[in-house]
């Protein structure tokens, strides 16, 4: 671990011990093996390999019990009350032994119906759990660790947000390069190759797509990766990025317009759009501030393409990027069957949103889809922003 | 998707084909959200970001369920008799539909309490599945995936063939190179940076450890980043490497000798270590054919190792590799409490293994670990290595 990795686990371990008294069970127990619950990396700061278990009360104590190639990843930061480190004879002992000093009546476990980021525990580790501790009612008798989980995850700490803002520094200057590469006949892919070479140069890898989405758009968007299309005169070409700086990911898209023989404007249908998704992320993040529900803001954004006679998204307006780009916690959503109710959050200080009121691209094949996605920090004063949103439309020749 | 994506996933849905009539239920149903299930990897070419399911049935009937942004990467290999594309309706009604028309009695689920790599369904992800389908007895009624899951991720074939080779090639190379950069008194932490350029020019990313686990003699083996140990005249250097080509990992040890004032050689002590290791990787390899179990390979090398008086690895003889570099199934271990039944498995023709009988460096901080680890495939005439085993410790002055 480097001094900054070591800064990180600990900033964590400051809000997990405030949290820890909100624990809605005696303890908070977390099993998992090769990188199985990426909350781990919250308290842990590095994958565990080995079969592992962590054990918290509500009373604030620590465990660590991992195999003892784990060992020094997780003592270095000084952060456990105490670690185990196993070796021929395995967890379970360690576990039952730990278990028994800690007595928890209750635990809460990594489960959770909407978020996969609060649902890291899986059906086998479960069972296992159950057969290590002798007792196979521990399922049916747990309840969710998301009261602190979630939290623990969504708020962003100085180093992590130090981490985000680079990432997001280095994709929007990607957005331009490639805006400078672009030329009208190149394919998707010859894009997403000059991307791809620009990250490698730049020390970054990308954190989804291979290299980057870059969709033209006639070819639709879509989590889809570049294919053969060209760029067309006369269509939009939507890139959508993110790169990872020391395990934290950026999420941010970019619109650019192919001119047509003889233009030297786009036309004004396709300026209407991309007004109407700018002003859609405006009025949206202007909305954006500690308390308000995660769904109030992606309506503001909807009501604002209605108003301009643009059909909304079918998705969400936005979600929260850290560790992975849908970092889980409250989403920008409409309270629907489709995302439950994760838009039923309020927005809380150091949370990072994505703000991506995308115009149209996946029923209507039109050729112009705009891709207005920002990046966006929850502060006490409002949401701000961590991209600088388009003021016009990239031009391609 | 690339030709080589197309290729790979139709090679895989070729191998499940064959695989499903002995699925040990009606239907295999996988229900995943962003990449939560690496299984899907395998026949979907590309993790899902919505909430997705996939049926299967015994009869071969393949349905994907997915959301409309994920539709294409599913679509283009052609491998699915159907694909339904969700919108703003959510999967609910689609998956009742599905599971309607096949009408199983029972569930083959991806759960499994000792393999992580067929343990992809979560908790949370069960309880969805149950109230969706209105049935909360599926969790205790359904049986494990594994006998179709296993094979199918651990035979490997042609296309994936090459990708691991390539990145073994790559690998093996970056370790040669490493020997002629690294000079006695530099930090791990400068080797790995070295190594982590070199992997950023040949565009290969690390698959564990950040660039690459550079571990001094002196400092421990195990599970670990590089760190600010510097290479100590006297002590072995284990350098633990993988990179990925293509979604594809290797995994491959190289170990160095630091030498000592008006040292031309490693000495004797030393050198007997190596020969050790190198003699149980030998001995092991030459024992790896299509049938021979798991542990038994793990028990030639332990044995080779205590005929020479050094002491056994705490940890497996070996792993499979491929998508991961844990990559699940039969594992080269002792039957065991902490390695259960992962040991017990015959070797199957396609499968790549790793074989690294370490010497010491957990328990023993002798200065002195080596590490000998190589990757093999198993084929019908035995195991084929992958990489070339190292004849002699790569001296650094």
């Amino acid at each position: 671990m480097n001094q900054n990795d070591l800064t990180l686990t600990r900033e964590k371990h400051a809000q997990l011990d405030a949290l820890l008294p909100s624990l809605p069970a005696d303890a908070w127990l977390v099993l998992c093996r090769e990188g199985s619950d990426l909350s781990t990396l919250l308290f842990a700061g590095e994958p565990m390999v080995g079969l592992s278990a962590f054990l918290f009360t509500r009373s604030g104590r620590k465990v660590a019990l991992v195999a003892d190639y784990d060992r020094m990843g997780i003592e270095a930061p000084g952060v456990f009350d105490e670690v185990v480190a196993y070796g021929r004879e395995g967890l379970p002992q360690h576990l039952r032994e730990a278990v028994r000093q800690i007595a928890p009546t209750t635990f809460a476990l990594n489960q959770h119906v909407d978020d996969y980021l609060l649902d890291g525990l899986t059906v086998g580790l479960l069972k296992k759990l159950q057969q290590i501790l002798g007792d196979d009612t521990i399922g049916a008798r747990a309840v969710s660790s998301a009261p602190v989980l979630e939290p623990l995850r969504a708020r962003k700490t100085p180093e992590e947000l130090r981490r985000i803002t680079r990432a997001v520094q280095l994709t929007q200057q990607l957005h331009e390069e490639a805006g400078r590469f672009m030329r009208s006949g190149m394919s998707e892919r010859d894009v997403a190759e000059f991307i791809k070479g620009r990250q490698r140069e730049l020390g970054v890898t990308h954190s989804f797509s291979d290299g980057a989405a870059v969709m033209t758009g006639r070819a639709g968007l879509g989590h889809r990766s570049a294919g053969d299309a060209p760029l067309t005169p006369g269509d939009t070409v939507v890139i959508d990025m993110g790169v990872y700086v020391e395990g934290y990911t950026s999420d941010v898209m970019h619109t650019y317009y192919v001119l047509g023989e003889g233009e030297d404007a786009p036309p004004a249908e396709v300026q209407a759009r991309f007004d109407a998704a700018m002003a859609a992320v405006r009025r949206s993040v202007e909305a954006m501030r500690p308390g308000v529900r995660g769904f109030e803001v992606d309506a503001i954004a909807r009501a604002t393409l209605e108003e301009r006679g643009v059909e909304p998204y079918s998705h969400a307006l936005g979600h929260q990027i850290g560790r992975t780009v849908h970092d889980g916690g409250t989403t920008l959503a409409p309270l629907s069957e489709r995302y439950g109710q994760r838009g039923a959050g309020a927005l809380v200080v150091g949370e990072v949103y994505t703000v991506e009121p995308v115009v149209h691209g996946l029923t209507d094949v039109s050729g112009h889809p705009i891709g207005p996605e920002q990046d966006v920090v929850v502060t006490e004063e409002g949401a701000r922003y961590l991209s600088t949103p388009q003021s016009e439309l990239t031009l391609v020749r």
